[in-house]
Formats: structure tokens, sequence, C-alpha cells
């Protein structure tokens, strides 16, 4: 078995404390096996490692925008993620943070090369080009015992896993086409989100979408009925599956449509897998999502089952990059 | 990465040589990561180091009912699998053996741990109680230096690793489904598949089954019109997604319809995963398998997919017994 049963919780921390944050921290709450015993925003930081308070975090960065304002365990500071690690005992870490600048992720993993901790580090992040930095520094995530698994969101994540799976009944992948459908109630609880969103639309790049200010960006939904639609977007589903030996980068196509006005999905969000089969049938696999689970819920679920599955391989001592299309998530209750 | 690049191919044996061993033979023919050096059946064995010839030793074993008659490699042998053992070089074998009688598995595992043979073995065993004889052999499997995976076909196999990636979204699974339609135009090319078929439904067992003649067989079908209906069957995939801490076992059902006279499938298999998010949504997510991939192309890719993961595993110093919804499987070309 490389499901170890968890005798001790796994402390986890959660880096950024926007609404995917946040939406962490509330997947983390009930659960047995992990304790959420930290988080850290631009402002400061959060610790207790007897697990801290969702509702008082949340409402603490609502009030005050730092969790660094929270009572008895929070501190304010410029340099809160080195502060965090200086002053703190944490198993693995959610990256929560938006790529933004698209270079942010790579980064914070050279903060926690430099910083000498070792543990799990897990990210959601969503471009290729963000993957590739962190590809450049497989060996010295490796040297330095960090265990960091990339690209564990929904997608890529979820469905890049289930794309992996799915491939094994293929002698040959044809195309991997993600669609999404996400509905969003209040698009300003997932600021940051959008942005990476519209970044990716026709005439805008990372950098321009980043400088829009709220203003802008409601106009610009204005214009488009709420809506945001992609197609071809900069996903690493593609290098992932390339990586695992699935399918070259240009097989795999990523799109989608965001509905920001209301919380039911515009539609099902769905992989299709097709390929030939050894008999030289050419056929595809569908895995879909239930209409009724959210993006929070897509990606910070298997954030934490990859951050379980982390905490295994770096027990056996398996530092170094991994992708969540090569390592099994595991259920964390 | 976990995914090493494969710079040897993997010398791989398949166990059995039947309609399942015979597909796995196929599968393994283009692949230029695997070369498929070995087969085993009852009366004997072949073996050769470049590889064996798919269409010479499945046309022996038509005409002669034994591998072991196959022209330069061909060795007849009442303890074939014992003897291939000590005459091979083999890293990994597909037990592509029915489980008749349903201990005949673990009885094979045990022939391999006394043999001081290492390497990865891979099963696709259905049922739960044969499953559990090998959870027994858990330490004995590991002591030995053999990394067993079991469960590796479609159900249990694919299915269940889809469920098992499905799951994430989910603060708590209620429900997983599995629903499969197999088609096959002629049932006589898979007669242990068969009988493995019928032991599942009412009034027949492993053994009265076994001990069917194919006269029998056809007058059965004659009577249900070529289907076999099942039930809430008895799957592995139910202890397999328990271990992994993903429901209880009673929480997973399979069942299915399989048409013997038809290559069309009856029905589309899927496996449902319903549960409640962290907000408290119940949703369902579905995998679909394209009706046009047969059950050889569903049991032997995921097959091979883990025999590669197993190895990885193995060449990193992890034995034991692993099942198909706690490791990726990795793609072979």
């Amino acid at each position: 078995m490389i499901i170890d049963k968890v005798t001790t919780p796994i402390k986890v921390g959660v880096l950024g404390f926007g609404g995917l944050g946040q939406a962490a921290a509330r997947v983390l709450a009930p659960k047995g096996e992990m304790t959420w015993v930290a988080a850290a925003d631009q402002k400061g930081y959060a610790y207790s490692p007897e697990g801290l308070d969702v509702d008082r975090a949340i409402q603490t960065h609502r009030d005050r925008h730092s969790v660094g304002y929270l009572e008895t365990y929070g501190t304010l500071s410029n340099n809160s993620i080195s502060d965090l690690l200086t002053n703190s005992v944490v198993d693995g870490y959610f990256l929560a943070l938006p790529n933004l600048p698209n270079t942010f992720m790579a980064d914070v993993a050279r903060q926690f090369i430099k910083s000498g901790w070792q543990g799990v580090l897990v990210d959601a992040l969503k471009r290729t080009s963000a993957m590739e930095q962190l590809l450049d520094l497989q060996t010295e995530l490796r040297q330095a015992g960090i265990t960091y698994l990339t690209g564990c969101g929904a997608t890529p994540g979820l469905l890049t896993a289930a794309a992996a799976v799915a491939a094994q009944s293929y002698a040959e992948i044809h195309s991997v086409k993600i669609t999404f459908g996400v509905g969003i109630a209040n698009w300003e609880a997932y600021r940051a989100t959008i942005r990476e969103d519209i970044a990716h639309m026709p005439e805008y790049d990372v950098e321009t979408a980043r400088a829009m200010s709220d203003e802008e960006v409601a106009a610009l939904l204005d214009k488009t009925n709420g809506i945001i639609s992609l197609e071809n977007m900069e996903h690493a589903d593609d290098i992932m599956l390339e990586l695992a030996g699935i399918c070259s980068r240009d097989r795999v196509t990523v799109g989608g449509v965001v509905d920001t006005r209301n919380p039911k999905k515009p539609l099902s969000t769905n992989v299709k897998i097709t390929g030939r089969t050894f008999e030289g049938k050419i056929s595809t696999h569908t895995f879909t999502l239930g209409d009724e689970t959210s993006m929070a819920a897509n990606v910070c679920g298997p954030a934490f089952g990859y951050l379980k599955a982390g905490v295994a391989l770096n027990r056996r001592g398996m530092s170094g990059l991994f992708t969540a299309a090569e390592i099994m998530p595991q259920f964390v209750k």
C-alpha cells in the first residue's frame, strides 16, 4: 500500500487568502486527516499548531484585508511567506496564489528552496509557460527535499488525471479535448481568477489583465453579458500529458465558458479522450463533472488529494517535481 | 518525475494464453517500450529474450492448444510457470489467468514468492474474495521484492481508477455505481471469462460455472438469447475504493449486461461517482467508455499501464501489494 494510515493529521498551510485560499480553508476545516495550521497573504500570516478557525480568519481578511490581523495567531509582515516558514511547523502547503505575474509561482518555489524547508508543495496553476519555469527547478527541488506537485486543480488537475487514466484503453491518443463551464454568482469573490481568465481572451495578456481595475473588469463583463468565452487556451494540461508520454501537446486543447453572473454552469465541464485501440478502432472516452460541483470543490479537493499523495512520496524519500498526470491523488477524510 | 524514460524495453511475460492472454500479446506487439518475451499456459511455455511472434504463438495455440509447441521457443511442461521462471529473464508478468478456482491467483502469487523471482506482477482479477486472499500476502510480497498490482483490468481497474480521481471533488462519497456493457461476437473466444460472468448469475457460483461444458454454456445462452444480465456483482472495486479510503465497500455497486452474440455493446460502460461537496451540494461525476473500445482494449491497456508504473515503483525499491485505485497507470508507447 502506498496509502498510509494517517495517524497524526497532516499540518497544512494555505498561501494566498483570496477566493481560492478561503475556499481551501473551508475544504480543510472538517477533515480529520489534515489540520489547517497556517495561512499567508501579501501583508501577513497566521499560524496556530492546533489549527486556525476558518470563520474568524475569513472575517478578519474581509474586514482588514490580511490574516496578519487575526487575533492571537496573526502577524503582519512584508515577507509573510519567509517569516511564516521560519516560525512554523507545516508538512505541506497549497499555493492558492494567483500566478500574476506569470513568474510568481516559480519565484515562490525558489523561496521555499532557499529557506531549507522540507515538505510538500501543491499548486493549481494553469499556464504551460508557468509550469515550464517549474520544470527548470526539478533538480533543485529534489536536492532541497521538496516534493512539489504541480497542476493539481481542476484543469489542469482533476481532468488531466482523468485523461491519463482514460488514455490507457488506447494504443495511440489522437486528441484530448477539455471543455469547462464555470458559473459564479459574483465575480468579485474571485477577482484574481477572473483576471487570469480575461488574460486568455484575444487582445489581453497576463500583464494587461492584471493591470485592470475592478471598474474596467466590470465594464468588460457588461459588454459580454457577464460571459467569458475561451478557446485554445494556454493550459498546462498539454505539457503534463506530453510529459506523461500520452500524446504531444498540440493534441491537447482547452476551452470553456465562464458565466460571471449565474452560479449555474453554462455547460457541463468535460474531457474527451479520443484514440485508436490496438484493434484499430477509433473511440472516445468522456469524463463529465456534475453540474452542482463548484470550481472551488473541483480545484481544492484535488489539491489536497495530491497533497496527501505528496506526503506519502516525501516520507518515502521521493522529492522533486511531479505533475497531476503521473500521481494518483489520495482521498482525504 | 516518477515516469522514467524507458531506454531498454521492459521484458514482459503473459501467463495464461486464452482469449485475454492472446489479446494481451496483440496489445504488446507494436509497443516500443515493452517486449513480449514469454508466455505460459497449462501445458507449456514459450520464451525468447528477443521477443515472441504473436501470430505464430496464437496459431500454435489454436492448432495444438499450448504455446509449448511453438517452434524453437516452446517447451512442454506440467509446471510451466515455475519452469518458465527458472529459464527466463522477465521484468514483469501480466497474469491473464482466469481465477478458477477462486484461490488460483493467490496460489500463483505464492509460487512467485517461493521462486525467489523479483519483479512486477499485474492481475486483472474481478472478485473481492480473490483480492482478499492477496491482501493476506502483502508482507510476503514486500519481503520477496515483488511489486504486485492487483485489480488492473477494466473493472476493477480503469473504472476504479477513474472513480478514485473523480472522488477528489467531494468531501464525502455516497455511491460509486459501475455499469458495464460488453458485446462479443463469439463467446467461444472467451470461454473462461464468460464462465466467470455466469458464476455471478443467481443460482450459479464459481465452481458450478467452471464445471459447465461448452454445450451447457451454449444451452444457457440459448435460453437468455445470448444475454447475461448481472446485478450487485461481487467485484473488487468495492474493497479497492474502501482501502483507498474513498468510501465503505457497501457504497460500491457493479452490474452490467453481456451480449454474447453481438460485438455492439448493449449499453455504454460507465461509472457514476456521487458525493457531497464541502459546500453541501450533492452531485455526480460520470466517466463513460467509448462504445467502440473492446473489453480486451479496456483490460489489457490498463494492465500494461500499471505494469509500467509497477516497474517504476520496483526500481525505487517499493515492493508489496498495490491496487489500481492508488497508483496512476503510465501510458506505454
